[in-house]
């Protein structure tokens, strides 16, 4: 394996992508390591993560979101792990906690289905990980899980949806990583397509914003 | 009608939710009025609304979200509008820019489904939101539009899915709402669940966290 030059703090460094001005820095420092610490994250630090998901928007305010959390250790940890896919239990197992994001797919009240359940779920754990980001704390989503697996193992109702797994710790150093590909991915530049790729005055007639 | 007492200003300081010790203000300081000035937002400020959205994370870094914006007098404003339920069109024809979110359905490599779609757009989404909160731009995601009307209003081919309309511009005060209910959901005070009802270490088993 070749030599990895950088720390966990180089590491995040350099993954950071370019501030903006007038842009909330956090958005830019979020990013998504597989390296994590043996370190736990304190019950405390995760009442400040869910206490932001608690106040994301959603459709007729019905916060549809429900979070399983394991810790290392709990049955619940092993249950979501198990439903990983090879490739994410080569690494995330090394993560203090594993969370997997449900979301309540009707209405509590009338009971009509809730076609933004997922949406909402996802701008719930989006709160989460740009607060984790804020706190030091490293998020990593995964969508290479089995969702049939988990509902089974972990005991989820048909009426809930299940969104992503996400993992939760401190960010280690690149070259603790046991698969060299996760190490090129770790120090790999984050890329997104340009605002006029994805900002439309028209349909396929880019907005000028640039 | 009753006499409104809250300027546009005291209504935002009554609606900003508690702060919490260690969680960034934003979370707590976003909320959905109804009530927008004539004030445009410039591009420059879309610009940096859209910069927030482009980092949010995605299945696959695929970065399905697409954002046709109408801004005030334009077709794509009016379209828009016109797919609103009338209960939303009662108000949202006073925010100066409105926003349809839609997502690709597949995955740009491969072409499989993206079940993730519509969960990465409430993510990217909900990084629109803070990010125009924390320049004191205000935003109203909703539900109640028709989304086939505006697919076919819009142009938007079948393979993308449609997520919600965001209302965007500077706050006004609830006076100038035309419906008295409005005037009291603008002053109703902002209602979440406690972590006990959304964070579980198993299913049905709350997580004490607080």
């Amino acid at each position: 394996m070749a030599t990895v030059p950088l720390s966990a703090h180089e590491t995040h460094e350099k993954k950071k992508a370019p501030p903006v001005a007038g842009v909330l820095p956090v958005f830019h420092e979020r990013w998504s390591p597989r390296s994590f610490q043996d370190r736990d994250v304190s019950p405390e630090t995760l009442a400040k993560i869910f206490e932001a998901a608690r106040w994301a928007a959603s459709s007729n305010n019905e916060q549809p979101w429900r979070f399983l959390v394991g810790t290392r250790g709990s049955e619940t940890y092993q249950n979501i792990f198990e439903s990983l896919v090879e490739f994410n239990r080569k690494w995330a197992g090394t993560a203090p906690v594993l969370v997997l994001g449900t979301t309540r797919a009707t209405f509590s009240r009338g009971g009509a289905a809730n076609r933004h359940a997922l949406y909402d779920l996802g701008a719930a754990t989006s709160y989460m990980t740009l607060q984790a980001a804020a706190l030091g704390v490293a998020t990593h989503q995964m969508a290479g899980f089995d969702p049939e697996k988990a509902r089974t193992l972990l005991g989820i109702p048909a009426g809930y949806d299940i969104g992503a797994v996400i993992a939760i710790g401190y960010q280690d150093d690149p070259a603790k990583l046991s698969d060299p590909a996760f190490i090129e991915r770790e120090l790999a530049p984050r890329e997104r397509k340009p605002l006029g790729e994805i900002v439309f005055e028209a349909w396929d007639h880019p907005m000028d914003l640039e």
